[in-house]
């Protein structure tokens, strides 16, 4: 018989009141940000043109538990807490003794966990008079999720969009118009940084770092718009913990407690939001949970990089960050179909990575996918293809608990689901995708563009 | 303050045991199917060819109460119960003192409600010993939710789908295949009907009704294939009462009930599986209760159709029903961008708005689409069009609220998401959405393909 059921909801008055911001109980704080120009340490101030001030106390506090305002919980409530699901079906493709959960973040318009950080976003800056904001976005994911949590707040919302995806990823683009926002395919002749490398090569077909420079000459040139970012900074992971305080809630309330957390890794958001809060266990009360962020060999920051000092972005506009990277020159092999591309890594992750208190590991697109279906055949939700990093990541540790017998309470963050990446799951299907790893020697090349830091 | 949450969950536990069958309370039950040859009353042994015999009993039951299998509400539960949703956000927009809900059955992989059906429908013909199931879709919905059951229950699935839909719409098809369908495009040289036409026309783009005809030809040749179909019949209907259902429990909770019920009207199905156990409060107590269903004005069978014996299908291969009908050569207007195009409607619903205890009425397309926009705006889901069109009667009600002071309690079925209708979207988004009306005239070109049934 079944004492625990598919699905663990909490109630909208069980919706956590705070984030849970991991600075406070980290034995080392990341190394502060350099300003790219000076090298000198960043200073709130310097972050002003770009970012409201709430949010840049928040990348900056250490404070552990930080509200949730009201008006960012009444949006929540739209779609949220989240459902913790008992992968029944996983566990009987798998034949596995593990019990395996998962989050499922991807029941919201946005399609992904993105929405969590991009609602307080847009409350913020609205709170502080701010009328307009501005990002880029590569598939769309993100560029989603804030054009959806700016229209919540009656804000504008101008997004950058990659040209390539503008043109050949038409739905995602419709998407943020439907929710009114400003869709420009980047490079544009809208910004100095657009027009810069339209007289280059008028046809451009741009790419995320140019779409960044856009989006933030348009903020730094208006007083009142400010920019919004997706994932790497403390802030944005600082709200997606919403994630795992909900599981650790709904953990509770099945009287169980995950002996691994995985997440995928991107820019570190999607895992941290998930891990942080049960991270702190490990911190705090020396909890023996293990942690595991999954990323793509084909973009392996973790597993295969450097922990330097190293620019945000190929403009070198962005703050120079400590964290793990593989060159902010680097692109991923064209080859590769997922997310998860960014070169860099959030500095509390990297930190945390550099302490041994989380642990990593890179999985091939073609096993990624592999899994995806699987899940999909077996746990009825199609999975984002970053999603499913994860997944490949639990299926391995499912199939070692069969061969030791142990039955290991396995959970990870299913951050998203792939109606928008079918493209990629038919390229899967027909054979056509490929595997890709990095030598030495690549990565080498790499990481002599890394900044020279005293 | 607030005393209702924005979501009403029920738990596991709380999700129907039993389907509510409308034909035990009905005045006057539906004339039966006849044969499309010999034109006399249809009877079981003719159905066993395309379906499985638990489902042909269900099709004629007149039992209240039909027990929902134990293995079907396990899978029901990896997306059901789905919530109540208070429209806090869209009553804020419209200014009105109405309370509005809605049943969101968008939560699942499929997108939309299909799914229920689809669920026992592949359980009751796995349990006789049925290897394979064939179906047709036109945009997808109902392939995809048929793949998706398919799979669950490890039962082959074949989907004809209409090869302009095949060709241009290449993700609902991928999504398909990734469930373990094979989707064919339709016409294909793989039956009789689809070679006939192809002779004529190697170039045809298809119809949903050659699709049919392909599907069902399919498995009346194999001894090891069934048919299913997603709408229209009362088997179908009787499967999506689980909304209905549902949704009472839900009202229960927050000591609610509705003054207006509202579900868009296709074959039939979305409406009458939220609409008929509400139904059953006004047919077996009297309650005052309004009963919508909303059509496109572009496909008026209930507004401006004949009560009449039709055919099934184009091809004349299905039976022939007692219904609402616009003629069964009908096809609406190639400005039409949403689904909804069924030219007939269910038996069940049809009789009952013959009988006056539903009403009906006719939107366009551009009504629709601008309140599917302030929907998303306002309720953060992105509507699938279908479904908009119970929102745009929603909303007119719920202006007429605001006109009149009333407060009323006004419930809709939102049948499904719209990421696979951004394409629609992009349309409307860009003023090329074009309204249209039948006249009598067009009408009775219709009409003049009628069966004559002594």
């Amino acid at each position: 018989m079944k004492t625990i059921p598919n699905r663990v909801y909490l109630t909208e008055d069980e919706l956590p009141k705070q984030y849970y911001n991991i600075a406070a109980d980290m034995p080392t704080r990341p190394k502060p940000y350099l300003n790219p120009v000076t090298k000198e340490p960043v200073q709130p101030d310097d972050l002003a043109p770009l970012f409201a001030k709430e949010l840049i106390a928040q990348e900056v506090s250490t404070e552990r538990y930080i509200d949730i305002p009201k008006q960012v919980r009444e949006i929540y409530a739209k779609f949220r807490p989240s459902p913790l699901i008992r992968a029944y079906g996983l566990e009987k493709a798998l034949d596995t003794p593990a019990k395996i959960y998962y989050k499922y973040e991807g029941n919201n318009p946005s399609g992904s966990h993105k929405l969590n950080s991009a609602i307080p976003q847009a409350f913020y800056n609205k709170a502080e008079g701010v009328r307009r904001l501005t990002t880029e976005t590569g598939a769309g994911q993100w560029g989603s999720a804030l054009s959806i949590a700016a229209q919540m707040f009656g804000l504008e919302c101008t997004v950058y969009m990659v040209r390539v995806s503008y043109e050949q990823k038409p739905y995602r683009r419709t998407l943020m118009q439907t929710y009114g926002a400003n869709v420009i395919a980047s490079p544009s002749t809208l910004t100095n940084a657009g027009r810069a490398i339209l007289e280059k090569d008028p046809d451009s077909l741009g790419s995320l770092g140019i779409a960044i420079s856009e989006a933030v000459e348009d903020a730094v040139m208006r007083d009142d718009t400010h920019y919004a970012l997706g994932s790497v900074l403390n802030h944005v992971i600082l709200h997606q913990t919403i994630i795992g305080l909900e599981a650790k809630k709904q953990f509770e309330k099945i009287d169980e407690y995950p002996d691994i957390v995985i997440g995928c890794n991107g820019g570190g958001s999607n895992f941290s939001g998930c891990a942080f809060p049960f991270l702190h266990d490990k911190l705090k009360n020396g909890a023996k949970t293990e942690f595991v962020a999954v990323e793509p060999a084909a973009c392996p920051k973790l597993t295969k990089g450097k922990f330097a000092y190293d620019y945000g972005d190929t403009a070198k506009m962005a703050p120079i960050a400590m964290m793990y990277t593989l060159g902010h020159d680097f692109v991923p092999a064209g080859i590769h179909a997922g997310g998860l591309r960014y070169h860099g890594d959030s500095a509390l992750l990297s930190q945390l990575y550099h302490d041994g208190y989380v642990s990593a590991a890179a999985v091939r697109q073609t096993d990624v996918f592999k899994a995806a279906v699987l899940f999909a055949r077996s746990e009825i939700i199609l999975p984002a293809p970053e999603s499913a990093h994860a997944i490949a990541y639990a299926i391995q540790k499912a199939l070692e608990c069969r061969e030791t017998g142990e039955a290991k309470t396995i959970f990870f963050n299913l951050s998203g689901h792939g109606d928008f990446d079918l493209a990629a799951y038919e390229e899967y299907l027909a054979g056509r995708l490929q595997d890709f790893e990095y030598t030495d020697e690549m990565l080498e090349k790499c990481f002599s563009t890394l900044p020279e830091i005293d």
